[in-house]
């Protein structure tokens, strides 16, 4: 199993008219916990991408449950259990500094091979990291 | 049943590194049809918040097809079948100008009442647009 | 000369809870506009990059003059006077359905050659625009 | 004088398809660091929103220098050298982990009273903070 999370503050152009995060956020929040679960495992984005592999996103689903507003500063995680072979599933919350939970969601994502373009497997370094 | 379409091309800053349009904007991608909807029936969102009925995200899910590109002319749609009470569902596709299916997602808003911040019914006059 | 426009409607999203179009976002219309003005001229952005020009931004400045609101349909303008060598001058506006100006800006837009990453010419095509 | 910095990785959906961050990110990242500043004096944004003064934006001006690329750790800075009455005058800045800098800017925030929607001067205790 992997596990990360990540801490910062809601930025003021996230809100939208209604006073709140906007709800597209909670997407972008998920990823940047991803990209830190994958840096924290000495796999950055970046890098896996110079190196020839591609993590377009399969599907996305998310529950809002409680708002987030200026001024909170949150907590993002991701966990994946099960070793990914064709695909990733993450599963994700954002919570608040009372720890509310205000999103849930499971993010799934794919390998893409840069060059082919084609579906691949997930590069080996980075499907061992379950082996331990 | 209300449908709507809206027709844009994609925009520079929507695009990623992956040099395709980042899957987050499909999500607001999704709301800006909902919100052309709205204001085609004549219940536009701005004045709705205005009249006290605010509408937040319940729940949103997303299947990712075909990656839209800088280039592409989009066009999205909205779909709601059933008469809003508590919950409205929308069936929203995003569409490339060859016809193919980039996103095709389910989202679900509910009614809050601005005043007391609850929960409320579907407005009547919103609702009474699936009576006819 | 060279002078395009674009006309869209707010996005819900690009509202922040000043209840107003967050300020950013005019950089973001500012762009829009650019790449409608390019591919009317022959020049699609995504075309110049693939052939080996990227338009990296040298400089930006704007000024905000009103608040654009959601339920307004904006038009964006960009104008290009001079002819391009080494760099693009594109005077901007942004105004609303009533024909205030929210907002006006000059972008100063490079030339890079993809290739070598260093800064290069205008494509001779693109300055040839400014001959006729 | 008041000074704060404010220190975050880029996020994967801030670059395009250039491979580097979308331009407009930068006018965030300023933002981001502005917001820090306020709470960090004891004047939080959302705080000064909601006792009745609003900040909307005056004008922008920012050079771009150096790309910011995924994988970078930004410092971006907001210094405020006058004390402001009608204008608060922000100087901006974004810097790489090696120390290069990305953007350089300045932004013009007015003041405006949230009741009568006017331009006002500077909350009195905002102000006091230049006094000492």
């Amino acid at each position: 199993m992997l596990y990360s999370e990540v801490e910062f503050p809601v930025r003021y152009y996230e809100t939208d008219q209604m006073g709140i995060v906007h709800h597209s956020n909670y997407i972008r929040y998920f990823e940047t916990c991803r990209s830190k679960m994958m840096a924290e495992n000495g796999y950055p984005v970046e890098r896996c991408e110079e190196e020839g592999t591609l993590f377009p996103i399969v599907s996305i689903e998310c529950r809002y449950l409680y708002p987030a507003r200026m001024g909170d500063v949150l907590t993002v995680s991701a966990k994946v259990e099960k070793k990914p072979l064709a695909k990733f599933t993450f599963e994700q919350e954002v919570r608040n500094q009372r720890g509310e939970v205000c999103a849930r969601g499971t993010v799934v994502v794919g390998f893409l091979d840069k060059k082919t373009g084609r579906p691949c497997r997930c590069p080996e370094g980075l499907a061992s990291l379950f082996d331990e």
